[in-house]
């Protein structure tokens, strides 16, 4: 008989895992709380890109005099276009995605879900009386919800989350971002380019201070924020705030978190809204966990094996509510939910599908994007390794300059004795695309002559990456 | 003794050829007719792709308002604007391989290069006395130009080369292309951006009838250009064109090249100009090839081996001069400067570089792009290949609804038995870039199992190859 499977969340993780066990014979029970999609689509890497493409038109259309387009007239955002616009997109695309379930015979129920004992789950929403519902296997993928700090907690109005900003039907005159990472710099250029004032406050010595980014994209960014008049304060954190009668005072300390620590800068900023992007907190609470012995670790986090399985035989747990630990990006997820489909509806004694986390790209979608792949030179060191490494300008190649986007850089990290590329960090137009030829090149261990010997056409800006081949190799053409 | 080294033209192949062998020691002279960086960045790939920048950010601003960009005025073409742009760009561009060259020690000479005798070169200007010099070995990189047709010449008003239509100080009203291959179909997307009302007329019976693209692709765009009101005659052949008071009265006549031959839909158009873009001829009969007993084949082309070496010993050529059997392609060039340096410098007896022609990308120009490396699936199936093949859509990925570019497709096609990838055909946004890793894949002979395992970012137009590689395995997943 089929494996009876439930998963919870219909997240990127939550939804591939669901398609792909109806695709192996599992009767598959998709249980979604709120929208098809999860943080992913409705309050992340879509909606953000749909403001982001906005955000580069507006720039464009600013500068197209200079490139022999005319405007007639005052360029500005509209914001609630812009905001019809991202509904219809994720509309289509919720649409997309319920298509698709339905088409692998993917059951999907709207309401929240809990476990209520060892096999059963109850689903409760507003509509409905509660069901019960069985599992054989039970796949977790529940997600997350932005960080909310007791200090200054989200009011939605002057105090936003990241779910919030992406629903502004205005444009502040001043915007205070929380939170330097990925989400708080691709807002920064965003709304920047919206005509807004924008300062990021940052608790660590550098703006995006992932370990798996770069310390030369952190670098390369903030010269670009400071073009655009984008303001910084690393090493500093927010203590509270209080409202005033237009917006906020926002009150600001040294950080504990960095050494030495620096001085102060201004003791407080004063901003239409602030928007708290310091991280996002575990679902895993309501769900009952409890009823059937799996406990969380002290971050809330569900921990998992390499095969997905939490230490609770038949039950598996994928995307963002695994923590920081596993990456919590959209990608990570489909790949664990392709593994932990393989596995809930493996037979016993078959070989078992494995997640791998080695070569997981980075896409961060600023003004330059930036993509990152594989080891920073910081780790690279850190690990003993002997390496070699070659950084390109974009503006040694001719399409940066015929685009009008010369602004950026590109890192490649080799191993010295194999040869290997082990790390690419770039900087750069379109460097979240170009990102996936390195990363084929990392995963398949392919080396600085490998890609060098492989023709780049031109005039492309995948050229960045031939030419870095070509100077780890001593020989640089055009850089 | 360092080598003595001259080598003729200073486009892609001659000025990497130049700085290659140069870097290997060799005392080297780059003789060029009129400017650095050849027909690529003068005439062609750079200026084309400046033109093709601003008609790509006068659509978006045309739409501008139904992505929440308000445009309060008119939004138009400047082209005088546009052509300064152009000029300053070329010449920053110009500036900086001189630069490049100046520092790898290069002499750059600029007159016109003439064998006299084995081992003698005389080089003319208007500026100068001619002037000697002697080489040990010779390196021929003197391209091409705009082929010109007898019943039709180029007047260079009405009657267009591609050189012309990328310094025209006006947007003609209305715009016939006597040729539907890469310049051909570029440039028609291009002005019909601009305003002008453009029709292509193509002997063969699909616009971009190359071999190296597969037919899916002409199809596709055949479709995007119906969109724009582009009209296409295809199976057509221009035989004459009468001057009229406004423009030019341009005579068909069905094609003798397609059968079966297909009715005439118009027996002639009307149209302010005409751009003859059927080809280019060899610049080999000016060089004085008959002193050194170097013939060129029956169509002006100088044919080498594998090693970039004419039948006459120390006489290399590259780039565009060597035909279309050869590719005439700069990344091509490039590559071939590269094997032709390493083989002029190297030792009597040492191993000599290869070129090899079998994994070189296309990278077409239109709106959407086109990409294209390996077999297309008719070249596959002539071979009589075993072979899969998957289609997956652009409108399946999440970023291209967030950039509102969702037109388009990627073809991957595979080697059953292997299950490597032997060719990816694509159309859509970025897929000049995004062909990179497909080439990369082929080139190393990779599968589509380790295109699927390897993760691609999201949201990004990279994912298209994902979702292909996954389609092959009968996994699809967006799409």
């Amino acid at each position: 008989m089929a494996e009876n499977i439930i998963i919870i969340g219909a997240g990127p993780g939550g939804y591939v895992a669901a398609l792909r066990a109806a695709g192996l014979g599992a009767r598959v029970t998709l249980i979604e709380k709120e929208h098809l999609g999860g943080t992913c689509l409705n309050y992340g890497c879509i909606p953000s890109k749909i403001m982001k493409n906005s955000a580069d038109l507006l720039l464009n259309c600013l500068k197209a005099g200079s490139l022999g387009i005319n405007i007639s007239g005052t360029v500005s955002p509209d914001i609630s276009v812009l905001m019809q616009r991202k509904e219809k997109v994720l509309e289509s695309q919720r649409k997309g995605l319920a298509g698709l379930l339905e088409k692998a015979g993917v059951t999907v129920v709207i309401g929240r879900a809990k476990i209520v004992s060892p096999g059963k789950i109850e689903i409760v929403s507003d509509r409905k009386d509660p069901i019960s519902l069985a599992y054989d296997k039970l796949i977790i993928a529940a997600g997350t919800v932005p960080m909310n700090v007791s200090a200054f907690p989200f009011d939605h109005e002057k105090i936003l989350s990241s779910n919030d900003i992406l629903s502004l039907d205005y444009i502040p005159k001043s915007l205070t971002i929380v939170g330097g990472g990925v989400i708080g710099c691709e807002f920064a250029f965003i709304f920047s380019s919206f005509g807004c004032q924008v300062t990021i406050v940052e608790a660590m010595d550098r703006i995006l201070p992932l370990p798996s980014v770069d310390v030369s994209c952190s670098k390369l960014l903030l010269r670009e924020m400071k073009k655009r008049k984008i303001k910084v304060l690393t090493d500093t954190i927010v203590t509270h705030a209080e409202s005033n009668n237009d917006g906020l005072d926002i009150f600001l300390d040294v950080s504990p978190f960095t050494k030495p620590a620096g001085k102060l800068k201004t003791e407080s900023i004063e901003s239409d809204v602030m928007a708290v992007c310091i991280g996002r907190s575990s679902l895993a609470e309501e769900l009952g966990l409890e009823n059937i012995g799996l406990k969380t670790d002290k971050g809330g986090w569900i921990t998992v094996n390499e095969y997905m399985q939490t230490r609770v035989d038949n039950i598996y747990a994928i995307g963002d509510i695994l923590g920081p630990a596993h990456v919590m990006l959209a990608h990570v997820a489909y790949h664990e939910g392709f593994v932990a489909a393989a596995n809930a509806c493996g037979q016993t004694g078959a070989p078992k599908a494995v997640m791998s986390y080695d070569t997981v790209p980075g896409a961060i979608f600023t003004m330059p994007e930036i993509g990152t792949v594989g080891l920073t030179e910081k780790q690279a060191r850190e690990q003993g390794k002997d390496i070699e490494t070659a950084v390109v300008n974009f503006r040694s190649l001719g399409k940066a300059h015929a685009i009008d986007q010369i602004a950026g850089e590109a890192k490649m990290i080799v191993e010295k004795a194999s040869g290997k590329v082990i790390g690419v960090h770039m900087t750069g137009p379109h460097a979240t695309d170009l990102i996936a030829e390195a990363t084929l090149a990392i995963n398949k261990g392919l080396t600085a002559t490998d890609l060098a010997q492989t023709i780049h056409a031109h005039p492309t800006l995948a050229e960045v990456m031939g030419e870095a081949a070509l100077k780890i190799l001593g020989t640089p053409l055009h850089g």
